[in-house]
Parts: structure tokens; C-alpha cells; sequence
């Protein structure tokens, strides 16, 4: 596979395309809309995954699993909920194979017929709700703060690699409370811990919000999320938080005796992000030449490259190379020494700037003798020649600055495209000139909404949390409005 | 739900659901043959994963995700694996679901049906080498040593929560080699590694061997093994590891280019343990009372309950647990305090019983003024009155205590447990009477070992490795055999 990249500016999705592939995070598979994460692609994830892990167990969460299937039945049980998930399902219908008596190799063997058939969990609030149904009875028994990490399946006929599959992995909350104020407070909660992950750790700025009516989860009374900003412009839903209201703990019979040793139906939150957000990772942050990671995620912070003639060259670049990866492994970090004698350094070189390796060291026999190394920084790629004395503190301050850098800049671009519009033409002209996010006034209906999704292909993303509230009117319909909302095309 | 224990003399089989249940591991769900793993019985899943884990990384394996779903032709391209797992899979045939127009509810589209039904993997030999087809061409892109943590399907239809279930989570770890030499060390380091786990973090000694021809993995050419013996003297089945020869890459015309630049297929291994490991677990070392956990791999290794009346004297005992509990974490000891005021001491005492946490400190107003604290060990129910100076190295050194303990009594248990036999009825009255491994002599034959089994419910569960050779006659046959194989009922 050539390792050629094709440029932004020539073809975005095609650079997307390029960088999941070559960068080695995923690869097409034979099953349609099914990807394979590539063990790059998947230590990236491992790092995200426990860091989101380690947030969820610091705010009082342990983690579950329950069944891949769910019930046909299930998923009727709530209305909405039935809406929005039964056309893009996987339906298990039999449990067993055989060889076709007539000779037509193995068919599925129809008396092992399914009584009620399974879905493959597109989400999994019916089983879960169902299973609460025996875990609640009593107040003592809330709140259940409960996290898994699972494998979902949604039917989607257009995908794209991490960001739209059919398969993916994911983490979804479920939590079960008292009341109606401590539901929404949990919702709030971690849509704040999703924000605070995608900003320190992904170094991707979030916009926090809520969903209209009309984007809202299907059974959520609200749905509360964070927008992220592409470098073409267009916006990303990088995590959700859903509050359920009574709405599961009605559909599955959910109740508790409170306080007063009163029957009341359970208050109920959920939220998620997935493997998604290493598109956005990717999207926001990467250039012409490759991937870019943040160094609080990125499999390995540094790679080391020697640089050499024979070896004895070798053995004394390796003798000091173990000496700085054992300090740098010291203070946490995770370094690679890539002394691979089939590949030139040049090569390494594209390879890891490619791989979106934060740092890399480059060392030669004189830079030995000069007590010196080759630092370079894949972010700006700036290169200084550094001294060996001292290096691992060193390192340890570039990954930190690199961090702050890949936030800062990323912020800075995501700024720029907030852009306020206040007539139709103008909101038309910047979607289709500039791109990002227009804040406009818009009347509150679905309708308007829908209207300005046909003509524009822009959704609302969210009505940010603290909005300011102004009196205007109506981008669409003129009609008055109180204050702007977010508007963007999105992935 | 009664907190009631049912005694392993009275009913094994109830005394191990009673502790999977009651002691909050798991849970039956709605789905047939599927659980709900528990935040506790996941805690312990997940120090397992996590110890395995790092010793996948440490012998050089990376982590990888492959589909859940197989293609079904796939299954048909290894003709041993069909076989296997044909007759007991899950079986996707649509992806829609609607509402039938004559209103019948929520019916599966027909017009949804797949080109191709999609098997929800039992194990992923076939997409995997199906896609490793597109990754390896040179000797150079060998060894592969790729592993993934994933639930899989397999349509049993008597289940037992977590020894058999339709759904359940395993490891699946998938090598490629340019030699089978070199596979074949491959799969015996695994089993190695899987060894070395079960008896150093379960503290489950087991015995290191291989399949016979007919009890080995669909589409392997040697399967390694380690089996255990539980507390009624079955054999249980722990960890396998096979060694796949050139099958998989025939099946799926996997060849790469050797030093000398001739194309040859790859050499392949696979290998996995499940969340059958926990009900090994549960049933090498529990009592009646209730589980009894290994500490490194305990959710909660010490339980701290205070014992008090009033606010004064719970203010005393917090601060002074506080201390303790600073201490014991930056041992890196997981401790829970308990100072939940809905629960008596004496029931939390017997809920921590239930539970299996190894160490239990009890600490009331009165040992803090003389200094002390009670502790008291799971596994053999001792306490002892000791100075709270001192105490987390006491406690840092009890667990390791408990650790061997643990291992040295079921290591006992099962060597008591292995029997020679060298007449039919001895071998059946061993089986009856005393249980455990019987080591006898077998012929060789697949004809043998059904006949033994139809007649005693007994497998030959290994031909242990480094086995001493040692002329006989076959137990049942009669015919001359150069070796005595270990022969058990199992679970």
C-alpha cells in the first residue's frame, strides 16, 4: 500500500480515508459496514477507554454487562424508543445451521426457529431497565450507578470508518435515581466528564449543549451533548447524556418505595461516547503529512530512531538509548526505540510523522560524542538539537507544552468558526463560504428546523448550556426568538 | 432474596448458583442462556483481564477488534471448524424491523432479509485470518501477534451462569508464523502464561497438557491445556491453546514470502480463556459460608466496619480508619470502608463472608483506645486482637499470606485427587466413590474413549506434558499403551 496521503485541500474525506488506513488505526473488513480497529487504532482507543474509565469510577460508577440480544418485545415497550432504533437493527431469527439436504452447502436450519426473535442491542436502556426491575425496590437501593463497555450495532446503510459503522464499541451509562433533580444532575455531571475528557485528553475543544426536540434520543426527555469543530468546518457530536425522565422505569415497571414508604417509578439517565471519537480525534487535530495524537492518548509519546554505520556505531547508541528510555519510562512515558535494520531512518521518519508520534528523537554517533539529540516535534514540527543531559526532564516538559499547543490551536480554529448570522442570505453564504458554527435565532419549531435542514443541509447542534438570552427573530420564519442557537452541516 | 447459602453436601450444584446470585456475581437475564454480569462479578473479571492482560503485553501481543459478525460462507471454508460451530450459533438474516400493517406489532421486514446470513462469531478464527490474508505477504510482516477482548455466541442449551452461557466474554488471542516451529513454542508459551495465572493470581493449581485427537478445537491440529479440579472432584476445563497448523491460512489462502523468496502458508495459533475462569474460581475455593476470594484479584481486598454508639465515638473511629485506609492504598491494597448506618455489624460481617473479602478489620471504641483492631481472615475464619501500629504492613503481609494458602490447600485437595487405576473397576469405583483424576492407561483410540465415556461420564480431560512414559495395558481395552492419561467427569 502506497503510504501516500492525499492533501485536504484536494479531497477531505479521501485524507480522513488516508489516515485511518495508512496510519494502521483500522482497516475495511468482509462484513458490510463492520470495521476491524488495527492494534494502532486500538492502543489509541485503550488509552481513551481508561482514562474515560478512571473518570467514571472517580464519580462514584462500577462497571456491568449485560446480554449482546434483546428481546423483540423490548424494544416496543417504549414508544419512541421503537422509533428510533427498529429500522436499523440486526435480527437474530435462528439459532442453528445445517447442510442443505438438497446439496446447497450450509443454510440456516428452519426448525431452529427463534420463538421470539433477537436484536443485536442497538443501545441497551429495554434489557437494562429489565434487569433494574429486580435490583430496585427500596430507596436504599438508589442510586445505581452502573457504566458498561460493549460492542452495539446500528444498521447504518451510508458508514465511514469509526465515524458511522454498523458495528461499534462504546460505553454506556445507566443510572437509576429517586428523584427528578438528582437524574438531571447525573446527566449534567458526566456530559461535564465527557467535556473535560475531550479538552484534556483529546485536546478537542467541546461546545456544551442541549438537543432540540427533534434530535433528542429516542425515549430522552433531554438530551444534553458536546459539539466538537473539524477542520473542514463542519461539526462533530462527540458524546451524549441523556435524561430519561420516569420514561424506561414506566416501560418496565419500575418502582421504588421512597422515604414515606411510597411507590414512585424510577428516575433514569443515560450516556455515551464511542469509537467515534477517533474520527474527531483525527479530524480535528492532523495535516498533510499524517495523524497528530495528543500526547495524554497517543500509543507511544516518543520514538526514538538511531542513526548509525556498523555496529559498533549501534552498541554504543543502543547502550545510551536504554539509558534515556529507562528514565523516560520512569516518569510514566511510553517510548519506542525503533532499531528495525530493514528500514532506513528517513523512512521511520514519514513512518511515525504518519503514525502522529508526538515526539521524536533521532540519535547518530556524533551526536553522541557532542553529548547532543535530534528532538522533533510532530505538532509544528519544529526540530532542536538538545543536550542528552537532562533529556528525559525535557521531554516530559515538550509533551506537556504539545498538549497545551494542540488545545490552544485547535481552540483557537474552533473560535474563529462561530460566526453570528442575522439574515437568511448571510446564514446561507457563511455555511457554504466559511463553514463552522452560525449562531442564529430561530423560532423553537421542529418545523422551521426541518425546513432549514432541506435547504441548507445544516442541523441545529445544540443550544449551548448558559446561552445568553437576546431577543431577535427567527433566521427562517422571522418569528421571535429569545436567544441564538447552533447551526452547522455535521457529520 | 434470602442471604441463605444452601451446603455443598446438601446440593453442590444450588450452593454454587447460591454464591454466583446471592454472593452479587451474577445475575439471570431474560434472554435464554445469557447473564448479567454484576458490578461486583465484573470487578473481579476485570482484575482478571487486567493481570492477563499485561502478561499478553508483556510476552509481546498487542490488542486488536475484529467484527462480531462472520460471514456464513466463512464458517464452511475450514471444514473441522463448521463442524464445531455450525450447530450452535446465532444466526443474523435481517436488519429492519416494522410495524406489521395488519397489526401484529413489531414484525421483521421481509424485505430486510440478507444477501448472506451473518453468524454472531463463536470464535474468530475465520474473519480474522480472512483479513490477515491482507496484511501479511513477507516473512517480514511475521510473527502477527495479535489478541482481542470480546464477547462471543454459542447456542448451548443447558447453561449454568458463567461455566456455560449462550453469550459469554473471552480473550481470543490469534498468532501467525513463518514457521511451525515457531507457532507451536507460540501456543506452548500461552498455555504457559495461562498457568502461571491461574495458580499465581487464582491461586487454582492446574495441570499443564494436551487434548486427545477428538476432544481438540474445531480446525486445530494440537490443542494444549490446563484443567483444574473443583471442591466435588470434577475436572473443569480453565484455558486452551492451539496450534492451528497451516489450516486457517489454506482455508483462507494466507501466504507469505520466505527469506528465500518462496511463497509458503502461515503457521497459526489461537488461544482463550473466559468468564468461565470465575466459576472455577468460585468453586475451587468457596465454603458454605460463601465465596472466598484470592486477594490479587479480589474486588476489595480489606473491608474495614466500624463498630460504635453514637456520633463521638463513629467521629474517632472515622478519623482513625481514615489514617488506615491512606495507608493501605498507598500499598496499592483495595479497601472499602463500611459505614453504611442502614446494616448492623453483624450483618455486614456476613455479607463480606458471603462476598469472600480476604481480610475483614473490625474496629470499635474501645480498641481504638487500647490501640487494636480485629482482623479476620476469609479463608480460614481466624481473628486475631492487633495493634493498630503497624497494621497495613500486617495487612500487606496477611494477603500474601492468604495468597499461598489458598494455593497450598487446593493444591492438596488436588493431588489427593489424583488416583493411578489400573483395573476397570477400580477405575469405575474411583469415579463413583472418590471423584478427581484417575490416571490409567488408554490405548490410543477414538473408539476407547467413547466407549469410557458412554459407560462412566468420564473425558480423558489431558495427556499431560512431560508425562512419564511407562508400559501398560489399556484400562479398558487391554491393549498396550506406553502411558497413563488423566481421565475425570468435568464441568
Amino acid at each position: 500500500m502506497s503510504k501516500e496521503i492525499t492533501s485536504r485541500a484536494a479531497d477531505y474525506s479521501q485524507w480522513y480515508n488516508d489516515l485511518v488506513l495508512k496510519g494502521g488505526l483500522a482497516d475495511y473488513s468482509a462484513v458490510r459496514g463492520c470495521m476491524v480497529i488495527k492494534p494502532y487504532g486500538f492502543a489509541l482507543w485503550e488509552n481513551m477507554r481508561d482514562a474515560l474509565d478512571k473518570m467514571f469510577k472517580d464519580t462514584g460508577h462500577v462497571n456491568a454487562y449485560f446480554p449482546l440480544f434483546i428481546p423483540k418485545s423490548f424494544l416496543s415497550k417504549e414508544a419512541a424508543h421503537v422509533e428510533g432504533f427498529a429500522k436499523e437493527c440486526a435480527v437474530v431469527t435462528h439459532y442453528r445451521l445445517k447442510n442443505d439436504p438438497g446439496g446447497a452447502g450450509l443454510v440456516v436450519d428452519p426448525e431452529a426457529k427463534l420463538e421470539e426473535e433477537l436484536i443485536v442491542r442497538p443501545t441497551s436502556e429495554t434489557i437494562i431497565w429489565n434487569t433494574y426491575k429486580d435490583w430496585i425496590q427500596s430507596h436504599r437501593d438508589l442510586p445505581l450507578l452502573i457504566n458498561q463497555w460493549a460492542n452495539v450495532v446500528r444498521w447504518e446503510m451510508r458508514t465511514r470508518l469509526f465515524l458511522r459503522t454498523a458495528e461499534f464499541l462504546w460505553q454506556e451509562g445507566h443510572t437509576a435515581h429517586a428523584t427528578r433533580e438528582e437524574a438531571i444532575i447525573e446527566a449534567e455531571k458526566m456530559l461535564e466528564v465527557y467535556a473535560t475528557f475531550a479538552e484534556e485528553f483529546m485536546a478537542v475543544p467541546v461546545i456544551r449543549g442541549v438537543k432540540t426536540a427533534s434530535e433528542r434520543f429516542a425515549g430522552a426527555e433531554e438530551t444534553y451533548c458536546i459539539e466538537a469543530m473539524m477542520q473542514d468546518g463542519k461539526a462533530l457530536q462527540a458524546g451524549t447524556s441523556h435524561f430519561l425522565g420516569q420514561n424506561f422505569a414506566k416501560a418496565f415497571d419500575v418502582k421504588f418505595s421512597n422515604r414515606e414508604n411510597q411507590l414512585e417509578y424510577v428516575w433514569a439517565t443515560s450516556w455515551g461516547v464511542s469509537t467515534r471519537l477517533v474520527g474527531a480525534l483525527v479530524m480535528a487535530h492532523s495535516d498533510d503529512s499524517g495523524l497528530i495524537l495528543p500526547p495524554r492518548i497517543a500509543p507511544w509519546q516518543v520514538v526514538i530512531v538511531p542513526i548509525y554505520k556498523g555496529e559498533d556505531q549501534k552498541k554504543l547508541i543502543d547502550d545510551k538509548v536504554k539509558a534515556i528510555t529507562d528514565e523516560l519510562k520512569a516518569l510514566g512515558i511510553r517510548v519506542k526505540y525503533d532499531d528495525n535494520d530493514n528500514a532506513r531512518p528517513g523512512w521511520k521518519f514519514a513512518e511515525y510523522e504518519l503514525k502522529g508520534v508526538p515526539v521524536r528523537l533521532a540519535i547518530g554517533a556524533r551526536d553522541l560524542e557532542q553529548g547532543v539529540v535530534e528532538v522533533a516535534r510532530r505538532d509544528t514540527k519544529e526540530k532542536n538539537v538538545v543536550k542528552l543531559e537532562g533529556i528525559s526532564g525535557y521531554v516530559a516538559q515538550l509533551l506537556e507544552e504539545i498538549q497545551t499547543y494542540m488545545y490552544n490551536k485547535a481552540k483557537a480554529f474552533r473560535d474563529e468558526r462561530i460566526t453570528p448570522a442575522d439574515h437568511w442570505d448571510e446564514f446561507v453564504r457563511l455555511l457554504d463560504e466559511k463553514g463552522g458554527f452560525i449562531a442564529a435565532h430561530w423560532d423553537g419549531t421542529a418545523a422551521t428546523e426541518e425546513a432549514i435542514k432541506e435547504k441548507t443541509k445544516a442541523t441545529i447542534r445544540c443550544i449551548p448550556l448558559q446561552n445568553t438570552k437576546e431577543e431577535g427573530k427567527c433566521i427562517f420564519s422571522g418569528a421571535p426568538s429569545t436567544q441564538r442557537v447552533l447551526f452547522a452541516r455535521a457529520y
